[in-house]
């Protein structure tokens, strides 16, 4: 029988959402999750290597046995030869032009309010926080997000993943996701 | 013999750059380019639905005999069939990136001289030039850019643009571009 594989996203074992799923920290989760898909005979999992180098930026690598790394293969998607709907370019360049024009009408305010107050940093601080959710959440924003969506697509893979634009964009293309907690589940009753 | 097909933008009627190709203001120059194009037996003229919207903003359609309109093709890409390179993707998803952290070191810029100074309107002024600038020069970020280079990629047309951020993204998928002063001097000595 065929394996059913996951694409699995650095934020399973990073996210705060994630960690009372594999485990509270990164390392403890991840280590927790290879121990159960080392065991596992229905299932295979797959990272980016973009992904996997992020992960490692917040795990303790020695804790982490070659065997039990082993158990998740790292692949990149084929980007010279994998192909997208044009239609999914149109979706994606209209939502930055809205969000490019609502991250002006922010820096704006920005100005605004720091003619009104002494506390520039707090100005600086609000508006940054604002900019970064109008500008980057709910989207694609970076190469590791689109590889990890490719790979699922190449892989006909189940994405799992805790990132809302992640999820969003996967979605558009037809491909299956699961929550961190599904997962665990899936591998706890195998 | 088949026609060469020309994909037109509007900037080519429109822009500054373009006015001393067909004529200084855009009627004049949509009319002149018509009556040249009217007479053409080696070119055919394409312009997406979209684009053709957005010039008629600008023009005197009064102006413009039926007949002379005809000559130009109304069609839109087949956004639903048509597909990108992932690669491309990437490109698009990394060029934004970089250009959404330049718009909050604006935004964060613009808070700082607003302290400095009484004239809040021209620092809002000077920030929304470098904003536009930095967020929108030289990328594609409307369905009109889109709508140009796919139909050019569908069509395998030369595109006719003075916007050089749909001549960089058509370039990257290796569709022919021509500048408003080549077709004028290949239409004048057809």
């Amino acid at each position: 029988m065929k394996k059913e594989r996951f694409v699995l996203d650095t934020s399973v074992f990073v996210n705060p959402e994630s960690k009372y799923k594999f485990g509270r920290k990164p390392t403890a989760a991840f280590l927790n999750f290879l121990k159960l898909a080392e065991r596992s005979k229905k299932y295979s999992f797959y990272m980016p290597p973009s992904i996997c180098a992020e992960l490692m930026n917040f795990i303790d690598s020695s804790k982490i046995p070659a065997k039990l790394l082993s158990v998740v293969h790292r692949k990149a998607p084929k980007k010279y030869e994998l192909t997208l709907p044009a239609l999914f370019f149109y979706e994606l360049v209209n939502d930055m032009r809205k969000r490019v024009d609502k991250g002006l009408r922010l820096a704006e305010k920005g100005i605004h309010q720091a003619k009104e107050t002494e506390k520039t940093a707090e100005v600086i601080k609000r508006i940054r926080h604002d900019y970064r959710t109008a500008l980057r959440t709910d989207t694609i924003d970076s190469k590791e997000d689109v590889d990890l969506i490719l790979l699922a697509k190449e892989l006909k893979a189940t994405l799992v993943s805790v990132d809302n634009g992640a999820i969003l964009w996967a979605h558009k293309l037809g491909i299956k996701c699961r929550e961190a907690k599904e997962l665990k589940s899936l591998l706890k009753n195998e």
